[in-house]
């Protein structure tokens, strides 16, 4: 199971050195953010303390910013098999989703498909285009996610334009089968946008495979990168047909200061304004080192692993409900104690970041549950500990979990 | 004059202690961004280091990151004499910009009026907007600046929805009458977005002695901030009305996963996704620094009286043509060696930089200048400095700008 033993036997060991948050808890939560490595935080650090010293202000250090704005853009778009060409970088994934939806020329009466399971970056956005342009957005039911194939298709109708889904859903971890829903959806002429935050840097991506038309990355999440980081991939045939909304002077190859305004015929036209230069100084050290020293398909094979023998050993204690489906195994795994209150499910998590040093994250809506994530970087003591805490939540009861000092009282109450 | 050294003699000289970079140049370039006290870079180097150390995975750092973020806000709103509720953090003015052009209820037909000088920020989204939804963009010629009030009077209509101009012209350093020209368009149904880039920091801003509707602040310029920071000013009863745009989860109070979203009531609808968040803790320590360190009132006076000074020295200069009109002062300075080409003006301020270590930036489009910032920190011996510089150029002539190593060759000619 452990790909990096085998093949060297100190290089896990050497690659957990480079993430010192490591030495500090047991870390299950890079599906929030994952561990800044050594080389991003040098590298935020130095140009941090070029601009506090030297200044932002001569055209060398902006030039230097236009050099890694490049160098981050050809990495992602290796991270995706895409060109530069059809990356535009963006400062999270909620600016993807919203170029995208907003680009596209609706007319009232369209209809948006997206899931049941969509995280806010994705439900959010839906919610307010439709209730504005009159389109109708509708939501298909993929229970935990392993219905999402018949889900889909149930719900795209002639009138449907764009579909918008998870590679990874951030509450209940399902993979979904990505390229037979894209196969599907062009059949019917529909555009497909995949939100790639769970899945960028845990799971292999070919958007040349997929066919997918739009891909979303987040900086900060598997890659490892720092926040405010990301990109949106447009397939080349799409630049031409998607409009640019929020735009401004990265946007532009020219204008006239009349009117006039010539767009970049790449995708770039769909970035707008500066970002923290230090920070995507990190993002491109982040790509760099998982792209070269950690590597992407070996990253995921061993994610995969390490949840799945946690998988084998949470079925094992009673009292415990897995909510990812067994064949949709990602980064996340997914899991609930049912005898305890969302809001207990919730102190538990904080109890285990408080007294264990163990991070995982509370789904506080349904599916309730634990959601803990697996990164390459993680090891089978830490899938161990893992259990551990679980096994002693679900013998112990969920009247055992008092809140923090300062928390309020605890419901015992489901919702819905 | 000196306004520091009046009422404590060694007050300037500690504040200039707090920006390390005006120890490595001559900076003139606020209007770029301007320098970052030390407070700022502590306060970003703390929230960084914690990041790599502690991770960014658990509940207690996002309750951190919430506060910082309320914390900005109040500080914003204290800036421009406004309510927390009414200001949205943005990742820069591009965003306050785009976020009120694409949040208005257009028609085609409609019109927004803007000016012929404002930034890239305004003349991109203003231009994409017209183009996408049919409205009429008309640019005002104001000249220099100084026929703001008759120009934009003359090119509202009936028609007009929204008028966008800068408070501080970033090319020629004019700053607008403001109030009058909100009065004259409030009275003709007008809706007003100033862009406060050049302003915020600089000019002492009250929203509600202005009256306009929407103000834009720029984090990295004037206020001293890291870039990717900024806030919208939205009037409290346009919350209401202005349609928020690109959304995500700072948006919304609730929603439910199958359409429905509650957005939230106030200013925050208008935010989206994630930032550095080491860089929001940056901003608040600039904005606090300003407003209780600085002074907004006395940094102004002292800007003005900077750039009254080198304005008389450089009017004496021959071969020197001020671009930046006497009544309209505030932070900048614009200035034309009319016997340079655009090409040799901007490799006199490469040369500047690189000999002199003299920071000011070039305007590479009509009106061709030089752009010298100044801040509260910058000192008289500066000012002779820049004297000194342009006296020399003039003297010398264009012939005598080489271009640096590896730059290509100058052409000699002026556009238009």
């Amino acid at each position: 199971m452990d790909l990096f033993m085998d093949q060297a036997p100190h290089e896990l060991i050497d690659l957990r050195r480079e993430l010192p948050v490591l030495g500090q808890c047991i870390y299950l939560n890079t599906g929030t953010a994952g561990p800044l490595p050594r080389c991003a935080s040098d590298a935020i650090q130095g140009a941090a303390e070029l601009e506090r010293t030297q200044g932002r202000g001569d055209f060398r250090s902006f030039g230097a910013f236009l050099e890694v704005r490049e160098a981050a853009r050809s990495l992602v778009a290796q991270l995706l098999h895409a060109a530069p060409r059809e990356i535009a970088l963006t400062h999270h994934t909620s600016d993807g989703v919203n170029i995208v939806l907003w680009g596209l020329r609706w007319k009232p009466g369209d209809e948006l498909v997206t899931t049941s399971l969509e995280h806010d970056a994705v439900a959010v956005p839906a919610g307010v285009l439709a209730r504005r342009l009159g389109v109708q957005a509708r939501f298909a039911d993929i229970g935990l996610g392993d219905q999402a194939l018949g889900a889909v298709a149930a719900a795209l109708s002639p009138r449907t334009r764009l579909l918008v889904l998870s590679h990874v859903m951030y509450s209940t971890g399902a993979a979904l089968p990505v390229a037979p829903i894209v196969k599907l959806a062009h059949e019917q002429g529909v555009q497909v946008l995949v939100d790639g935050a769970q899945s960028c840097g845990v799971v292999p991506v070919d958007v040349r495979e997929l066919e997918v038309d739009y891909y979303t990355v987040s900086g900060q999440k598997w890659l490892c990168g720092p926040e405010g980081t990301g990109a949106l991939y447009v397939r080349a045939d799409r630049l031409g047909e998607l409009e640019a909304t929020f735009a401004s002077y990265f946007s532009a190859a020219h204008h006239d200061f009349a009117g006039q305004v010539a767009l970049h015929d790449d995708a770039r036209r769909f970035e707008s304004g500066m970002v923290y230069r230090p920070a995507l100084h990190g993002f491109r050290a982040s790509l760099a080192w998982m792209l070269e020293s950690v590597g992407i398909a070996r990253a995921a094979e061993r994610s995969v692993a390490l949840a799945r023998a946690a998988r084998a050993m949470l079925e094992s204690i009673e009292g415990v409900t897995l909510r990812t489906p067994e064949a949709c195994q990602a980064g996340l795994l997914s899991f609930d104690l049912p005898a305890f209150s969302p809001a207990r499910l919730r102190a538990l998590a904080s109890r285990w970041a408080a007294e264990r040093q163990l991070i995982v994250r509370s789904i506080d809506h349904r599916p309730y549950a634990l959601r803990a994530s697996f990164g390459f970087f993680n090891t089978e003591a830490e899938v161990a500990e893992l259990t551990s805490a679980v096994r002693d939540a679900a013998q112990q009861g969920p009247s055992a979990v008092v809140p923090l000092a300062g928390h309020s009282p605890l419901p015992d109450h489901r919702e819905g």
